[in-house]
C-alpha cells in the first residue's frame, strides 16, 4: 500500500530596502528604527566590514561604534566591528563565512539577533552565507557599499561563495532582514567601480523597463560626469526594478531554469573566470550585454536601431563593450557551463526591443561568432 | 533624502511525501514517477547512502543501481551510490557535506538534477545541507530509513550539522523535492531505534492531535510488540501531523520564536549533548516529554489524569521516562541554551490538555525541580 501526502508551503518574507545618506550619523534614524521595530530592548548586533571599504574609509568602524552608543536603547554591539577581506577574495574560501560563524558563537547571536554586514557585493555574498547558515539564519542587515551592490547584488535573496573554481558554487537563498544603502559611502568608491555598477542598470532597463532605459539615456552625461544626484536616482530605480522582478517574477527562489536578469551573464561569468578577477563583474556584464544585444539583432529579434541605442548607452556611460579575453573565449563551453549552473535546458534571455526580452533555448553559433567579430571591430 | 522600498516575497514549495514498501523493487513506480514528472529524458541522480543502513542491509546500493537501470528512461545515476558515515557522526564535521558537494561537482549535477539521500535523520540533515548549498540548491529526494526520520526529521524543511559542539549550529531551511519513505527499509532497524522514533509521535499527538493520541493508545500494544501495520499507520499519521503543522502553522521557516513541535526538546537537546550521543534523539525526547508533562501538571496547566495518560502511553510503548543524566543536568543553563538557539524571548510549549498546548515564557524553577524529582521517583 502506498500513501501520498501533498505538502504545500508558502512562507512570506518582507523586508525594507532603504536608500539614505550618512546612515551612521547619530541623527539618521534609519538603522535605529529598523532595530526598534524588531522588539523591545536593545538588539544584539554583530558587525562585519569589508576591509577594502575600511581601507578607503578608515573612520567607518568608529562611526558604527559611535552610532551604536548613541542608539544604545535599540542596539548593542556584541564586540567591535570585525574587518574581514572584501572583494572576490571574500568568496575565495570559507574564511569570511567561518569568521561570521565564530562571531555569532562568541557573541551568542541567535535567530532574533542581527549581523550587520557592510561592504561590496562579494563581501555581502560571503558574510550573508555565514549569517544565513548560523542557527539556520541569523537576521542579516545588508549595507551595500558599491554601486553594483546597492542597485543589484545587495537587494536580492541570494548569497554564496566560489568553490571548485566556480562562481557561487556554494550558497543559499536567504532574504535579508533589511537592506540599508548609504549613498555617502559611495564617495570613496573608485570611478571604475561606479561605472561597472551601472552596467547592471543598463541590463535591467534593457530586459524589463523601457522608461528606465529612457531615463538612463537622459542621465548618462551626468552619470558619466560623476553627478551624485543622478547616481542616487539611478541606483534607486535599478534596485526597484530588481526588487519588482524578484517579487513579481513568480519564482523568487529560482526553482525553474529561466533567469531574465541574467541577460548577458553567460559571457560575463566566463570572462570573469577567464580574467581571474581582473575584470569587475559589471565590466564583464557590459561586454556580455553588448554581445547578446548584437546577437539579438543579427538573429532578427531586435532592430538595428534599438541595438545601436543599447550600445550607445553603454558608450555614453563610459563602459567598454569589448575585452581582449572575449577574443579567446570558448563560447560554446561558456554557454554549456551557464546551462549547467542554471540546470536543465538552456535558457538565455535575448532582446526583442528596449525593455523587452524572450527566452531562447539554443544558440546560432555562426551568428554568435559574427556578433563577436562585429564587437571586436567596433573598438 | 531617504527612499524606502517595501519588498514582499512569497515563494511557494510543493512536494510529495510518499509512504511505500520496497521502493527499489523495479515494479514500484513511486520514485520513477517522481523523476518522470520532473521533465523529459533521464534525470541525473547522485545517490548517497547512510553507512549504518548499508551495514545492516548490504544489498541496498545494488538494488538502487538495478532500479535505476530498470528505469533508465527517467533516471541516470551519475556514479555508483556513495556510502558515507551515518548517525550523529554524519553531523560531527563537514565530511558528508563536502562529499555531497564533490559528488555534485564530479557528476555535473545542476539545480534541475537530483541528489537522492537514503538514511537516518542525522544523515539526511548532513547530506541535505550539502544538497541545499551546492549551486544554492540541487533537488533533494529524501528517503528516510528510521522511524524518527520517516515520521519527523525527514519530512520537514530543515537540515544542518553540529558545530562548536552545538546541535544543528550550521544549517539552512530548504524544502525537499520529494520524500519517499520505504517502510520495508525499517526491517533492519534495531528495536531501540523503532521505539525512540515513536517518542516524536507521542509528542506531536500531545501538542496538537487528540485523535492521534487516542489512536496511539489503541495501537500501543501492537507497536510495542513490533507489529508492522501498526507502525506504518503511526508513521503516516505522525508525518501528516508534522506536515500540517509546518504548512498551516504560519511560520514554516521559523522566523518567529515559537516552536510548538519542540515540546520537551529543551531537555532533550541538553541530554543528547550531555550524553554525547549515547542517548538517541527520540529517547531523549521521551524523557523531555515526561518532564514537561509533569511540569505542566505541577504548575496547574494540565490535569493529573491527563498527565498520567501521557506517561502511561510512553510506558506502554516501552519508552523510558528517566535517564541518569537528567539528575545531573543544569536545567537553568539548558533552558538558556534553548532560548538562545530559538532566539529572543523564551518560548516553551506546555500542555493544557491532551492535544492542547500553550506557550510559557518563564519557568518556575522549584516546580521544575519537583517535576524532575517526581520523575526520578517513578523509576
Ligand atoms: N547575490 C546576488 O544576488 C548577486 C548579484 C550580482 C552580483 N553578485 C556578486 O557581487 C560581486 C561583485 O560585487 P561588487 O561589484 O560590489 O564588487 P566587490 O564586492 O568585489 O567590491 C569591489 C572592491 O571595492 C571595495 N569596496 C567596497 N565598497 C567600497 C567603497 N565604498 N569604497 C571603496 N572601496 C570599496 C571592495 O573591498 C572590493 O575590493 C560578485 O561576486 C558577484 O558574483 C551577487
Ligand atoms: N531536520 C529536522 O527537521 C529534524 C527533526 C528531528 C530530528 N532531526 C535530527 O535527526 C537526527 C536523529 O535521526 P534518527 O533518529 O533517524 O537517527 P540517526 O540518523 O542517528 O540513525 C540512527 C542509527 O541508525 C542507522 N540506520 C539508519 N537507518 C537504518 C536502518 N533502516 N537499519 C539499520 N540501521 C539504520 C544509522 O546509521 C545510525 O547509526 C538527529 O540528528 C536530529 O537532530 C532533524
Ligand atoms: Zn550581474
Ligand atoms: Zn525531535
Amino acid at each position: 500500500m502506498t500513501v501520498a501526502i501533498a505538502q504545500h508551503i508558502a512562507p512570506t518574507f518582507d523586508f525594507p530596502v532603504v536608500f539614505t545618506r550618512k546612515a551612521f550619523d547619530p541623527a539618521n534614524s534609519v538603522l535605529a528604527d529598523i532595530l526598534a521595530q524588531a522588539g523591545a530592548g536593545p538588539r544584539k548586533v554583530g558587525v562585519v566590514c569589508d576591509a577594502g571599504l575600511v581601507a578607503a574609509d578608515p573612520g567607518l568602524p568608529g562611526r558604527v561604534t559611535a552610532y551604536a552608543a548613541a542608539h544604545g536603547d535599540v542596539m548593542a554591539l556584541v564586540e567591535a566591528p570585525l574587518i574581514l577581506p572584501g572583494g572576490e577574495a571574500a568568496k575565495a574560501d570559507f574564511a569570511v563565512v567561518q569568521a561570521v560563524w565564530e562571531l555569532t558563537f562568541r557573541g551568542k547571536l541567535c535567530r532574533q539577533s542581527f549581523v550587520l554586514a557592510i561592504g561590496g557585493g562579494a563581501f555581502l555574498d560571503a558574510a550573508g552565507f555565514g549569517a544565513a547558515t548560523a542557527h539556520r539564519g541569523v537576521r542579516l542587515i545588508r549595507m551595500p557599499t558599491t554601486v553594483l551592490a546597492q542597485n543589484d547584488a545587495g537587494v536580492g535573496v541570494k548569497n554564496g561563495i566560489n568553490y571548485f573554481g566556480r562562481k557561487n558554487y556554494i550558497g543559499a537563498f536567504a532574504p535579508p532582514y533589511a537592506v540599508v544603502s548609504d549613498h555617502a559611502l559611495l564617495a570613496t568608491l573608485p570611478r571604475r567601480d561606479v561605472l561597472a555598477g551601472l552596467a547592471e542598470a543598463v541590463k535591467v532597463a534593457l530586459v524589463r523597463d523601457p522608461l528606465f532605459f529612457a531615463r538612463l539615456v537622459e542621465l548618462a552625461p551626468r552619470l558619466a560626469a560623476g553627478d551624485d544626484e543622478a547616481l542616487f536616482e539611478a541606483n534607486v530605480r535599478c534596485a526597484e526594478a530588481h526588487l519588482q522582478h524578484i517579487a513579481g517574477g513568480g519564482d523568487p527562489f529560482e526553482l525553474g531554469s529561466a533567469r531574465p536578469l541574467d541577460f548577458g551573464h553567460w559571457a560575463a561569468h566566463a570572462l570573469e573566470e577567464a580574467t581571474r578577477g581582473e575584470l569587475r563583474h559589471g565590466e564583464a556584464v557590459a561586454v556580455g550585454i553588448a554581445l547578446d544585444t548584437l546577437y539579438s539583432c543579427r538573429t532578427g529579434l531586435l532592430s538595428r536601431a534599438e541595438a545601436e541605442q543599447a550600445l550607445s548607452l553603454l558608450d555614453a556611460l563610459g563602459l567598454a563593450v569589448w575585452h581582449p579575453a572575449l577574443a579567446d573565449l570558448d563560447m560554446a563551453a561558456a554557454i554549456e557551463a551557464f546551462r549547467e549552473h542554471l540546470g536543465g535546458r538552456l535558457h538565455l534571455s535575448m532582446l526583442t526591443g528596449i525593455g523587452q526580452r524572450i527566452e531562447v533555448h539554443a544558440v546560432d553559433a555562426p551568428q554568435l561568432e559574427a556578433a563577436r567579430a562585429e564587437l571586436a571591430g567596433r573598438q
